[in-house]
């Protein structure tokens, strides 16, 4: 578990962060700062509530029932009817990481003091993290424009009704805070929407996906760099000298990271690559990954601005004393960005599956048919192709985009949609099934490299390989490949392998 | 569970028969005559031994290393290296129903006589079966043109080794034939090449997709029935002249079930319907539905074909004394039905989520908006529209083909594949979604019934509002409605309204 | 030009016919019995006119405006607006052969006496086919359930307005009628959505796509026989036994014709064949080929209904003395077909690159590398896979679905569309690019046939080399290829080598 | 026709430079200083000539072929060989505007003297495009990671072959030459690679289209700021103080330039809009068109480094004395940016849809139906919904990748592509039916104001309803509406009403 705390004030949250609150169980505070403009806009949702300007959500419906003045004052019966009513999400539920994420995400957008929000229920955003009181949020139902048909299931749980996850069991929302002693939220006004309207479904989730493909390229790099060795493969591409007359920034990082793994490599001796050109599989992997760096710096970017600026609406602009409606919640910039992260990383796929063929063709490696250490006795890695074909398939399918696909609803007010949390979980199955494909890569060049009796790798290369032969044997006779499959996806999607290697080669 | 043993001969396996077996826990016992043809087809292999011929995966190697010659003729060993080496499939596990309908579906082929396995591996097949014996398939991982990269999984178990499910747990499945008093097979010629050549891991689910998707037809015309009551639709387009005079068929069947589901309704009240038309989602659903049907009889002519053909290669032709390499394996005909049919179904996904709107849109139904009982303060069916556009927009997704996307593997030998485990899979998928979105269909319908206070329901309408309001009562504040549309899935992915209705409109 | 006159009585047209009409020039006739039903309808329609019976699109207003009286009776004044506000369609304009075929379409499903036209409208539509006065319709801004759309500016012609093609000028409908001796038609009563509402923009077209798709079908055997010799192919996945024990339709179809096209060919001399197996894209062509069959056979079977019935809402029953409002504008059915033909398309389109491929590849014909004439001189038949490859990508892309795209239009009336025409467009380009394709793989046939010096070839085969060497000859130097690809092409698509193969092998 | 040189030196080149040399004639000419680094990469090559080492297309051949040394030293005829056996693009012919820019791109990537190229070439694409000689190039057939397929044609018409458009001709390249003054190319030591290794074929049409999409998002502005005051929209989401707290760049560009052309409008007006939030099709038009400038920004960046970096491999690098072997070719991160382009265009297509819808609907705008001037008798802007829905379908089709889809050629050493010059056609057909879509919109805005009556206009809308309404005529009865589209279509293509306003707003 994480030890050091996240302090939060709406305005520096990192997609680390949000992996370490996510996933490695860090703790988290609010700052003092942050916490005062929270209460600062709360005080000028009560100034307003003595006007007469009407304001959407809060002392008016929302969606078509916009219009409808709610005419008694009863905040807390509106607010909860409006809590339950958008409780409309189904199956499955969000795993507790998830959980977590969106948590966060919300929390901190709740910071900026642009929400009007009671303090209370800041708080609480804070307390279910550090207790770890993770409300059972279905994941589907949500069309992205505020993920308010989920988003409701934690305001459920903090009202005291519904069901949490508290220490490994389901249980009611009601037990689990007091347990935690920790008391219900009783809802004022605007609170309601305050806790539904927000992207934190897709956005939470989103982050945590956007860390996992940034390993996964510096782990898609290692394993090429794991493969050049496997194949004996012509190192001129990596040349540095051609990266800055052609400045996509994304290959240039990936080419210095697998110079980087394959320092002290054979395959820097003169002489070593008796081919003039490789496949383009191999020639091109900097630039493909760099490729699929390029776009994931867009996404991070713009999810930089999402995980820390304010997604209301109606927004509260305290020192103007206005609270006025506006698309806060719009978050297609990013959308877009997953998408074409989901097509880039159907090339990152396309490219590793090509490479782990050439690795079983001995007319290109000089090694046995499909790397087998006896000819004709041990079949080897032939059947094997089609496990990975069959992955990379179903992330081409997966890499069609979604995000457009949606029709007018809500009496025809809500005509616009981004599918946002759909477009954010296709994509993490995308990742999953490349642990796999690179998994089985790695076996392959490992394989290749025993063949070869190459000795002389590469500082990064040598501890991904002995990595992988520390759980993986060589493959001498035909055994059960699917429990090597798994244990190579286990190396890749811990990222073991990752912090190994990155630790020798950053260490000196 | 089911108690009549189905008889499996070969040439007569239904997809009723599949869903007993698969669903229902029916047992199955194999024809005499059937298992002569094996037996038959198991002494001509012997007799081929010693001929000089050469066949594929008999005395010769699969996939590239086809040309090679088994030097040794120690078939056990060569066959379990097979079944090994094949062993490559991924997470997740088929379902133990789907482990069934993939048993199921090999043994019914493997009683055509053109296999040659040993008579015991078939009886392993039929005593897996029914002992419950139901070998650990991990479902990923083939391309189709036989799913050899799973079935091996089966195999594993048959020789002992691997895991499999044994009443509810997962043991290893030497434990589990010797719990069930049943010897490991000892692998002989051919056996590993009968035992993963097959398109069982397809065929077999596919068979029980087709059977949920006949289900759902129906169940869409019944919903769609009871949403004309809740709309107070115009029944003039189901009138019983317009059918012959266009032909398609699948629409008169869709027709005149929702007919017979409205027989006795206020529908057929003269003057009830003050529109000329309604809109299209509704005067056009038998249509559509019916376009499904047509869709599926396709998909539904060709499997019964699969189910019923041997799939084997090289094939085995007792009579003429020969055994032949072929293309047997070759399933894009209905593998391109699968496709059409997620296709179709996304059809029906879009035109019941319409209906729903137009249920909930005062405009068209004179009805209060959202169906809410108390305008102002009750919400009601607002959100909950995202929910169903969301799981729509799934299957949207879902609809996208796969069956092309494929590359050349096995040293280029394999270039052709047509992915029809993923794509019935992903069809299952689609159909899923739909539960949930004729689940609130009937939710609205329901809810417009009581509004409009319609009482004089159809024969089989009034079934269905009755096992709707038996477990979701009428929406009379609002609630959590996640717990609403769990129950509504329930009751169309249990298929109990389907059957509650179909025995209403069938008795007298 | 084609020599017989088709005549039209509502009931037998075939796709064969549409081709003639449309591409052909062939001449229709209206049978007396059919131009009979479509007096005693119009009589019909005169008798309601007096009566109260409100009838959509009759006596009553179209889509939003169908609940609207049409309070002055002035038929044309209404039935000229209709058309001209139903003039929305766009560029480009529909190729002559596609109005022919369009043209006739509607007219035949007139003749069913369901519609309640004037019969002058119907010989009108027979003039325009007769004299060749081909309107000038924008194809596109058709959703599918009716045209209508599009269909408007036939009427607009018919009335004397907008523009024609004449003789190969655009002209004005106007002026084209007085030179042809016809006069413009007056509209009367449900003139003008009879005129619009029908399918035969796509259908019309479609029938002519299903003809193309049938004789392609046939030629990519020819070519696939063609490649089977140059690549020394292994014929026994061609034996007769195999069909009838696994009996899909299509397979057997397109192996019965390779064998025809490869009668006498050296190929069946004994030890021919190397290859105990040859790769899939060989072995498999006519399971692949004949699934395509098998699609094209469920949509040739809908199409087929769609000729000959009526598409006609309202529905004039003339002995029931009814018009009716219903769906017989509803298309999906045979629309999926066409998108699972597309998804198949892209199957023969794959499987077609592959093979030439292997044409290309030394290991597995033991021909010279890309097919060169002089290795290390000649570049030969490298860089071209490139260019299948694209145009298999782009068959690939238009093989997504585009069917269920669509959103509530027209007032949300509208809310259910099939994008017939798109769809039918875009299988039309799938064939143009296979065109190519096969064309590209009969180069490389004739080429590996030229190099093998194989000179016993098939009764087809012997044809279709002829065929192509006799425009393309043997490449003995480098030269523009696209020169090349484009006489291929045609031959192609001019479908000369089909006729010149199945008179061949025909003849006794 | 541009009067203004552009002067090219490899590193400064717009997509500004790009549509004025592709589409407005502009002349070119090249720096002195990057002519002399031509020159001297150039007296590099011939250094090499006598050296030993062996170089990629050089001094041994490409593809496969790349391990055979050119055994004879003539350059001229292995070039010419290389150049003819290149020649397999297909039709149809890029437009002369596509060819103006591929030259462009070409000519100056070659600038920056990487490439050692002979300078005479490099002349002869200057003189091409001053000359308006522009090679017949069939555009189809390139996979991308280098356009050779096309490229070559270019080389073909420079040493004298194949043909030419000249003066609005297709006439033989060799008659041009000489009526231009110019001599055919003899080709030298690596001019063959020189010439088709480049990604010009997607790259020139690529920034043109990128300059197309930059006008079409101010457009889209435009248009949505007139339906804003057709339709009374509440400008609230506009309003300054919203766009620094959530500071995604493209939205505050939009609602900025909004504003500016709503400047004096009505809609300021105190108490104007009687809406608390518009549909999201309005109130959220900014961001989403804000969506897309961010996702222009992205592909912008990269194809900026694209038309100013080399694309060369081999790579000549000059100052180190090496030639060696590199990806330079890869363009994967920009193909990407076009398909997320792709998916925002379709997110722009869907919302104008929507806006378009929601002018026509009365419950929204208190105005007629369908906009129509006389309820009963005109039936207006009714049918014309399918014509956006059928453009927004095919943007939809469209908008799926294309980019990974490809297989292994060229002996399985090609094994990775990027398909980039489909992919930037694919989006030039988006755009082109954008403009229709933003037409239709206009049409509905402006007859929206006509019927509103609304007379203070915005700075630029005004200008943009005059524009409109001086070529399309309020709609007071039914007519040929596709006649109005296509004039709106022109306005919007020929980007006149963008000039005009951009004119009004900027001026004081």
């Amino acid at each position: 578990m994480e030890k050091t705390n996240i302090i939060l004030d709406g305005k520096s949250l990192t997609i680390e962060d949000v992996d370490k609150v996510a996933r490695r169980g860090a703790q988290v505070e609010i700052s003092q700062e942050a916490m005062a403009k929270v209460e600062k806009a709360r005080a000028f949702v009560f100034e307003m509530i003595n006007s007469d300007t009407p304001v959407y959500g809060f002392n008016r419906g929302v969606g078509l029932n916009k219009d409808r003045q709610v005419v008694d004052r009863y905040y807390e019966e509106y607010n909860r009817s409006l809590i339950l009513s958008h409780c409309v999400a189904v199956d499955p539920a969000a795993s507790e990481e998830d959980v977590r994420a969106i948590l966060l995400a919300r929390l901190n957008t709740l910071l900026l003091g642009y929400t009007g929000i009671q303090p209370a229920i800041v708080t609480m955003y804070k307390d279910f993290l550090n207790h770890n009181i993770h409300p059972v949020i279905p994941e589907r139902g949500s069309i992205g424009e505020g993920d308010i048909t989920c988003l409701s299931h934690i305001g459920l749980a903090m009202i005291g009704e519904g069901d949490v996850y508290y220490k490994g069991f389901k249980i009611p929302a009601a037990e689990a805070l007091e347990k935690a002693g920790l008391k219900p939220i009783v809802l004022g006004p605007k609170d309601g929407l305050a806790i539904v309207s927000s992207n934190a479904l897709a956005a939470g989730p989103g982050a945590v996906v956007l860390k996992d493909v940034e390993d996964l390229i510096d782990m898609a790099d290692i394993v090429y760099a794991l493969t050049m060795e496997g194949f004996k493969g012509n190192v001129t591409p990596l040349d540095p000298s051609l990266y800055p007359i052609r400045p996509l920034p994304g290959q240039a990082v990936s080419a210095e990271g697998v110079r980087k793994y394959l320092e002290g490599s054979y395959l820097w001796l003169p002489g070593v690559s008796e081919s003039l050109q490789d496949p383009l599989s191999l020639r091109g992997a900097s630039q493909v990954h760099g490729s699929v760096r390029d776009a994931l710096e867009y996404v991070k970017k713009y999810m930089d601005i999402q995980l820390n600026t304010t997604e209301d609406n109606p927004c509260v602009l305290v020192d103007e004393k206005r609270m006025i409606a506006c698309s806060n919640y719009e978050v297609t910039t990013w959308v877009l960005g997953f998408e074409m992260l989901g097509i880039a990383l159907s090339h990152l796929s396309r490219i590793a599956c090509h490479r782990t063929i050439k690795l079983a063709t001995p007319k290109f490696t000089g090694l046995s048919r499909f790397l087998t250490p006896a000819d004709g006795r041990v079949i080897a890695y032939g059947t094997i192709q089609k496990t990975f074909t069959s992955l990379d398939t179903e992330i081409r399918h997966l890499s069609n985009p979604a995000t457009a696909d949606y029709f007018s609803v809500a009496g025809e007010i809500e005509d616009h949609a981004n599918n946002s949390p759909f477009v954010v979980r296709k994509t993490a199955k995308i990742i999953d099934n490349l642990y796999y494909i690179l998994g089985i890569e790695a076996m392959h060049a490992a394989q290749a490299i025993d063949l070869r009796k190459a000795t002389r790798l590469g500082k990064g290369t040598k501890v991904a390989y002995e990595m992988i032969r520390s759980e993986i044997p060589f493959l001498d006779e035909d055994r059960n490949l699917s429990i090597d499959i798994k244990k190579a996806y286990n190396i890749i999607k811990s990222k073991k392998m990752l912090q190994a290697v990155k630790e020798a080669v950053n260490k000196e």
